[in-house]
């Protein structure tokens, strides 16, 4: 009822070997929340010009997705970003980035979301994510994105940031530059150390290894052949994972956070297989559930 | 009783970001036979040169592997490789390679070994693989090993094994390279239809995924920042999970393989923990089965 997101709402271009599309419904704050919207209701802060188009807010309001978070600034334009997919659909290239009004997007949370008990930082400046934080005073589990940027220039900050999270998302390149350790384990157990309870690192296609004070799982990725458009993934994972994690409201159980990264995996598993929200927008959490249990038989050894 | 393995057997020089050894054990035949000792007594085929330790084959002989196909070439030399891993252990640069006497390895089976009913191919040319099949009519399940080399050298030659194997392992950047398919998952399933009942694509780090006619299953790598030599993990992973297929004697059940796949993750998992067979030789078969019950429970979501 209280999950908030925060972060970048898109209209994006993607090339893929065989396709292209433009104008894609995209950015973190929308892959999180519409992925997170299958477990439990979510409040939307992010900002937009004014080509946007109405229809995407009105898609994201059916999904129980409280937008009075998303600003639009008139006369601004809408973030942009482009990219092409190398044929291993791993790699990309990114082609374009207009940060348009999402460049100075100071978010400022309504006064209706300062209750917020579940908050996710999508990936942005350490100092904007920061800035969050101190408009969420009931917030119970905090959980930040970031990226190899922030790392890199924003390094102390960044820092700051992981000693007021509860738990870091990143993919495993960024977990050994954050870090400084090659080998990943010690990496993300290192990671733990500079403050978030846990850590998951994301590793795309081969799934997601997370630690905490007491526990080093690895999950592996749902085995998949049929990936559309990666973009938003890693936002989906975020979405599915913390959605479940509000769902249950139970604080941080062990096994709990276990099946919050499968949901997370899942979601994201069905995300890629077709642009933007297309495949989400086609399938119920019946399906979702469906295929945890397939994954979960899989995991039976 | 009747796991039969041809491949190499070596003195490996190892150099790692912290340490060095010369005169390692090693070789393919060698891990996979140590590994699969622990299930299953072995039957080896290999070559070495009169500058060959006994005191290896007296350690070979006190694991129930028998050792009278391995052939001492008098006045010749045994098989060298040297290499050098990067910080990441992931990767490693081959210094120096003296074949000797296993360049001009033509496997001839002991009598005794005629019978074996399981046998592994340990990577070597498709043409050498194929002489070995001539000589085991016996067999019920042919698991063969491959490498980029032969992918690309002895390409026809490796399609015909196809037809005669009913398992093959190799790692991801060869079964992309074997099928032209960028998607992992494409490519271990056109393997399938290449010939082999079941295809287990190694991903080192990154676990497992094994493909079969109803199956596409993925397994994670046992987490562990314990990685001193990775050395023959790759074979060591194969004996793992050929000793379990042989020890439980019941042909291709599916639940079965993938516990076999699992044991395989999990002896190499040890395997890396020091130089050559340095760890194994200080393990039993429980400590084995307790990392097994960790890792069932790690994989229950």
């Amino acid at each position: 009822m209280s999950l908030l997101v925060v972060g970048s709402v898109a209209l994006d271009g993607i090339e893929t070997p065989t396709d292209r599309r433009v104008d894609v419904l995209g950015g973190s704050a929308v892959h999180f929340s519409y992925a997170a919207s299958f477990f439990s209701p979510v409040r939307l802060v992010g900002v937009v010009g004014d080509d946007w188009p109405s229809e995407h807010t009105q898609l994201l309001q059916s999904r129980r997705i409280d937008t009075s978070g998303l600003q639009v600034v008139s006369g601004g334009k809408t973030f942009r970003w482009s990219g092409k997919y190398h044929p291993n659909m791993n790699d990309r290239d990114t082609l374009d980035v207009q940060l348009n009004v999402f460049g100075e997007f100071r978010p400022q949370l309504p006064e209706s979301y300062r209750d917020s008990r579940w908050v996710f930082l999508a990936n942005g400046s350490p100092l904007t994510q920061m800035s969050v934080l101190e408009q969420t005073p009931s917030a119970q589990l905090v959980v930040a994105d970031t990226m190899d940027l922030w790392i890199e220039t924003q390094n102390a900050d960044l820092l700051k940031l992981l000693q007021r999270v509860d738990g870091l998302l990143l993919n495993d390149g960024e977990a050994i530059q954050l870090t400084g350790e090659q080998n990943l384990i010690r990496a993300g157990r290192k990671i733990c150390e500079m403050g978030p309870k846990f850590v998951v690192v994301k590793k795309g296609e081969h799934g997601a290894v997370l630690f905490s004070e007491n526990d080093t799982w690895a999950l592996p990725a749902y085995p998949t052949s049929l990936i559309v458009d990666p973009t938003g993934a890693g936002d989906s994972f975020a979405g599915g994972m913390f959605g479940y994690l509000a769902e249950c409201d139970r604080g941080l159980d062990s096994g709990q956070l276990k099946r919050a990264i499968a949901y997370g995996i899942l979601v994201a598993s069905f995300q890629v297989e077709d642009f933007g929200l297309d495949r989400l927008k086609e399938i119920s959490r019946a399906e979702i559930d469906g295929r945890l249990e397939e994954f979960t038989q899989m995991l039976q050894v």
